[in-house]
C-alpha cells in the first residue's frame, strides 16, 4: 500500500473518520483506521461496530493494499505537519512509514483481515431520500433533543424516521417531552427506521461547510448518510416505536402568543430558584392579558415575573423550567404559540410561522 | 440595606465577587455574598477563608445596612435581567428583595455576622508596587506555570515574590522545572512572601480590559491586589522558599538558536510516540548544523525530526515533552536559546530579546 497525498486533504480526511475510532479497550483494532487502496482508489474506514464512517480519499499517486494504524495517532501526527507538504505513506508488512520532507515516522499497524467492517447498502433495495443540508441539520438539531439516554429502553435512545400522508417525518421522545418535524413534504418511497442519536450526532459532526445536501439510504437493518466524499453507515434500532401521535393533544384550552426570548428570559429567572424542586416552575395565564412564570422554593426564596400579552382564558399549569427552556432554544422565531390546559394535558409549543415543527412538553403533577 | 444601581454595574460587580464562593459545604456561609452599605458606600465582599474578593460598587442611592446573600444565584439572577434596567436591593432581616420592572425576587438571605472577613492590610505598614497590567498579566502567566499542586510541599504551590539586586523578581518551581521573571527593574523596599498560586489566577480572572495599572501591597501575612474597584486579599503561605537561583546552571555546554514555532512542531510530533515512555523526547545536537528530537516507543512506532542551524559541539539529553512545549509556549518570540548539556544539567531555554524571563527544564534519565 502506497500513497502520495497533500497534509491538508490528508488531515481533513483523518479528522472526519478518527473521531469514533477511540478509548477501545476490549477490542483494540476498532482504535485504527483502515486504509484501504483498491484499483488506485483510496478509503479510510473506522467503525465502533455500531457505526461507520468512510472518507473516500481523492489521490493521485497510489499503489493497491490495506493496513489498519492507530486512528488518533495517525491524525495528530498528519495535523501537526505543515499544511502544504506532501505526504507520503507506505505499508511494509504492517510497519506503516510516514514522510514528509525532514519528518519521518513509522507507526506499528496492523494487518486488516480482523477489521470488523459493516456490510454495505445495496443501491438496487434501497430506499433513497435526499435534503438540504441547513434543512437537514436543522430538523435533526430541533427533534434530537427529545431522544433518550435510557438504554433500556432502546427504542428512545434514536429518532425515528417515518412516513404518513406521503411526508416524511422525524421524531423523538423521552417520555417526558416530544419532538416531531416534517423533514421532507412528499415522498416517494416509505420507511419507518429508528436511527440511533449517537450516530445522527456523528452526521451532524460530519458536515463540512461546502456541503449542499445529503443522501439518505435505507435497507432493513441499516442507514447510510453520504455528504460529499464521507459516509456514515449504522445499524438501525431492533425495536417498535411508540403511537408517538396520539400523544399529541388537538384540544387544549390555553392558547398564547409569547415573545420567545421574553419567555426565555422568564423561565431562566425562575428556574434559579427552582433548583431546590426538581426545576418545577408555574406557568399561569390570567385575563385579561396577564402571563406570569413563578417559582417557589423555601430554601432559597420565591420569583415572580409577569409577561403581558393578551389572555381569553385563566388556567395553569407546572412545568420542568430545562425542558422548557430546551423547547423555546429549538424554536427560532420572534414570537411562539403556547398551548396548555389545567395541569392536565401536555403543553404544545409551536413557531406559528413553521408549523412543520412541534414541540411537546409533558407537565407535572403541581 | 438598600441600594439602587444599574443592572450592568450590579451584574459585572457580582460576576467578579462570585466566582471564589462556590461549592462549601462544610460552611455554607461561604457561598454568600456580604453586601455592606457603610456611609453611602457600598462593598460585595466574598471569601474562601485563604483568600477576599471586594468589589466597590459604585452607588448613587443607598440606606446603610448588612447582610449576606447566596453569591451564584444573586449573580446569575441579575445577569439574567435585561440591561438597562434600574435595580433596587432592599433587605428586610434576612428576607432581600430584589426589584427590576416587571421582575421580582425574595432571597433568602443571612445576617453577616458569622461572615468571616479577612483582616485589613494597614496602609502604613505595607510594602507597595506598582506594576502595567499588561506587564503583570504576561509575567505571572509565564511563570506561574511551573508552579506546584503537591500540598505536601506548601512553599512550592505559590510564585515566589522575592528582591534582590534592587530588583522584584517572581519566582516557581515544581522540582522537575523552574521559571523566573524580572517584574520590576528597580525597586526600593524589599520582600520576600509566597502567594498561593490559586489566589493569582483569580487575580488573572479578575483583570477587565479598561484597567491599566495593579497595585500590590505586602503586609507579614497578607497581599492584595488592587485593579480599579476591585481587592483581592490573600493569605500569604507560610514556608521558606528554596534558594532557587543556585539551581540556574551558568555554564551549559551546548548553545542553540532555534525558530521556536518549529521545535513546538517537532516536539509536538515527538511527544505523539512518546506517550507510552513518560512523555520522555531525545534532543540532540550534530555538528555542524543538525539538532534532531526523537522518540521512541514500541508499542507505537518511532518518530524522527531535523532542524537546520548552526552547531558547535555534539551532545544530546532527554526532556519530558510537555515541559518543553509549555516553555516554549510561555516565551514569545521567533527564535529561542536553548541551552543544555550532556544529559547532566538543567536546559535553559531563554527569548534573547527578552533575558527577564528565564525557563528552566531538567533533564531524565535517558
Amino acid at each position: 500500500m502506497k500513497i502520495k497525498v497533500t497534509q491538508e486533504k490528508l488531515s481533513k480526511a483523518l479528522n472526519n473518520v478518527s473521531r469514533i475510532a477511540i478509548g477501545k479497550v476490549t477490542l483494540p483494532i476498532l482504535n485504527n483506521v483502515l486504509i484501504r487502496v483498491e484499483q488506485k482508489k483510496v478509503s479510510l474506514v473506522t467503525t465502533n461496530l455500531d457505526m461507520a464512517v468512510i472518507d473516500f480519499l481523492p489521490v493521485s499517486n497510489s499503489e493497491d493494499g490495506v493496513v489498519t494504524v492507530p486512528a488518533k495517532l495517525l491524525a495528530e501526527f498528519v495535523s501537526n505537519l505543515p499544511k502544504g507538504e506532501t505526504i507520503e505513506i507506505e505499508s511494509k508488512d504492517t510497519k506503516v512509514e510516514i514522510k514528509a520532507g525532514k519528518y519521518s515516522s513509522t507507526i506499528n499497524g496492523t494487518i486488516a483481515d480482523d477489521f470488523p467492517e459493516l456490510p454495505e447498502i445495496e443501491e438496487k433495495n434501497a430506499v433513497v431520500y435526499k435534503v438540504g443540508i441547513e434543512e437537514f441539520k436543522n430538523s435533526i438539531s430541533q427533534v434530537i433533543i427529545a431522544s433518550s439516554n435510557d438504554l433500556t429502553r432502546p427504542a428512545l435512545t434514536g429518532v425515528y424516521f417515518n412516513t404518513y400522508n406521503n411526508c416524511l417525518a422525524i421524531a423523538a421522545t423521552d417520555g417526558y417531552r416530544l419532538t416531531e418535524k416534517i423533514l421532507i413534504d412528499k415522498v416517494e418511497s416509505e420507511v419507518k427506521a429508528i436511527v440511533p442519536s449517537s450516530s445522527l450526532q456523528e452526521v451532524l459532526r460530519s458536515i463540512n461547510d461546502d456541503d449542499e445536501e445529503i443522501e439518505i439510504s435505507f435497507n432493513e437493518d441499516l442507514v447510510r448518510f453520504r455528504l460529499g466524499e464521507v459516509e456514515i453507515v449504522s445499524k438501525l434500532i431492533d425495536a417498535s416505536y411508540p403511537d408517538y401521535q396520539k400523544l399529541i393533544p388537538k384540544n387544549n384550552e390555553i392558547k398564547v402568543i409569547l415573545n420567545r426570548e421574553e419567555l426565555i428570559r422568564v423561565t431562566k429567572l425562575a428556574a434559579l430558584f427552582a433548583r431546590s424542586v426538581g426545576g418545577s416552575i408555574i406557568c399561569e395565564a390570567k385575563t385579561p392579558e396577564t402571563f406570569s412564570v413563578k417559582s417557589v422554593a423555601n430554601e432559597y426564596g420565591e420569583n415572580d415575573s409577569e409577561i403581558n400579552t393578551p389572555i381569553e382564558k385563566d388556567g395553569r399549569a407546572n412545568f420542568n423550567s430545562r425542558f422548557l427552556i430546551d423547547a423555546l432554544n429549538s424554536l427560532e422565531s420572534k414570537e411562539i404559540e403556547f398551548e396548555f390546559s389545567n395541569h392536565v394535558s401536555p403543553a404544545i409549543l409551536r413557531n406559528k410561522k413553521d408549523p412543520k415543527y412541534t414541540h411537546i412538553v409533558m407537565p407535572l403533577n403541581s
